[in-house]
């Protein structure tokens, strides 16, 4: 995700600094989680668009610096949480906040995260943007129980994977492109395009994300392929492999599926079934698609080099490797 | 807490129907848990602070009731996260969250109810009354990282205790007594002058809990006298105790607090040292002194059966039993 950045380099330094204020504590014990929560630093994604959605939809308004902290906290929060709920010992090839400390610090720590990032944006008086992050976070959680809740059931509907996937991950990164637009007090119809290309890019991104499951050696993604399916999660690439066999062979699929105590040749039997339908390509035509779509709903906003970075943004996002 | 609930007997009708169908969900499993959660119904405390405290200071405002709400949400998320940060199996007799459920689910379930109680604040349009609110949610989960710090480090000290418990207990409840008044359009003084009767409330009120972990036996509180303490927390009638130790004895206490593997004749020393130096009833004064400086917090307000109603509360936190 390179090539934009360029643009938003010095935005960036300046989000750098304030999150660094942002994580701040009083207390020792969360100042040191928060100083080494800092060296766990991801891909920056959410700021990085919100940073360009402020440039490209209207004025600039500085207080998306910190809107940009309090959306990346709120994804910081969810991932430590994520993480304890895993009992992952790993976060970004650095030992987890829960291995670190414990599962009990984590959950706190991911409630401070939370209520601190709302607090930063309670400061910027601006009542619709807390209220789209506010109720991004609420989905967010929301979606989470939902993916649980269809691993439970064995729901292999696409309505129901696409809607979790749009509470899940869509949300947070549609109020972040939309964050600049209303700080900068940009039309609706332009906030309102912003939070569609939002959700398109986030949707992709999760497919990508979906698809890597079942194309990546462990070596890139530091776990094996079908990880994600063998904790039970039904993605896009095997609803579409279940879309495109035989009536006898998704109801093979579907009972094998429903099986309790999944063995080694029944995780073999599924990817095989990915593979023999085509489910990743299938996957991937969907993510072209709803690049395709985001990339439209940026022709609201007037030609410029932050633009034609969201343009090529939701492209790299399809397209990711890792 | 009987004798005042008259007062604001329809509003808490009011209060328990908008808790209800702010709890609705669209996920079915979201939906489940929460109709579960609204059978493990609490004191109602913090609903019945905010909304006394909104009939004594000044024009009501029906916001209150869904300012109320998202208290008492914040309130059950954080009990939530507690269950499952301590593996509790049950919360006021009946089975956890986490234990019903799994502790996954009660960490989302718990961010659920934060972030959507965030959420139906945003909607009453008043950003002062969500600055409080997340600022008291904040220092919450702070407060409980710093109690596990205080814990580690064996830190006696009773400043650590009083600024923990100030963070963990008495913010919020702080905020349910300055939510009235700050919806209501009430001055500054009486806003703050409700803050500090809460924050002083909310002290006692945990003085009181930390009481019952020495005097209360198993069957009214469901728990070992000392269960307190032997999961690490120092409180003020240990503190206390130890201020009024010998430098000797409270040496010996000290050494003995800071071994790691404390046996069953350790713990029994510790709740009997606590005897001998009157912890508790230097402990129960602390309460009283701050009952009465909580009571006179209300003297800005004019007389009124809400007030009266008020200063009976802080009175009846500090002789609570259970």
């Amino acid at each position: 995700m390179n090539p934009f950045l360029g643009l938003i380099e010095d935005d960036l330094s300046r989000f750098e600094l304030r999150l660094d204020q942002a994580l701040h504590a009083d207390v020792e014990l969360v100042h040191e989680i928060a100083r080494y929560m800092a060296t766990l630093k991801g891909k920056r994604l959410r700021p990085a668009l919100a940073l360009l959605g402020a440039k490209a939809s209207g004025p600039w308004d500085e207080r998306i610096i910190d809107a940009a902290v309090s959306v990346e906290m709120i994804h910081a929060a969810t991932m430590i949480h994520d993480d304890v709920i895993d009992s992952a010992t790993l976060r970004r090839g650095k030992t987890s906040v829960n291995s670190q400390w414990t599962g009990q610090i984590a959950v706190l720590m991911g409630d401070f995260l939370l209520s601190r990032a709302l607090s930063i944006l309670t400061e910027l008086d601006n009542i619709r943007a807390l209220q789209i992050v506010a109720r991004a976070t609420e989905r967010l959680s929301q979606g989470e129980i939902y993916e649980i809740q269809i691993s439970e059931q064995t729901d292999t509907r696409e309505a129901s994977y696409f809607s979790m996937v749009s509470d899940k991950t869509a949300s947070l990164i549609a109020a972040a492109c939309q964050l600049g637009p209303i700080l900068g007090g940009a039309d609706d119809h332009v906030i309102d395009s912003m939070g569609k290309y939002g959700e398109a890019l986030g949707t992709a991104f999760q497919i990508a994300d979906d698809i890597l499951d079942f194309t990546s050696d462990a070596d890139t993604l530091g776990k094996p392929v079908g990880h994600d399916l063998r904790e039970g999660k039904i993605t896009l690439p095997l609803i579409r492999a279940l879309q495109a066999a035989s009536e006898a062979a998704r109801s093979d699929m579907e009972t094998l599926l429903k099986r309790p105590d999944k063995g080694e040749a029944d995780w073999s039997a599924l990817v095989a079934f990915v593979e023999e339908y085509d489910g990743v390509a299938a996957a991937s035509d969907t993510a072209r698609h709803l690049a395709a779509q985001g990339q439209q709903c940026l022709e609201v906003l007037a030609p410029s080099e932050a633009r034609a970075a969201l343009e090529l943004a939701v492209k790299l996002v399809v397209e990711r490797d890792n």
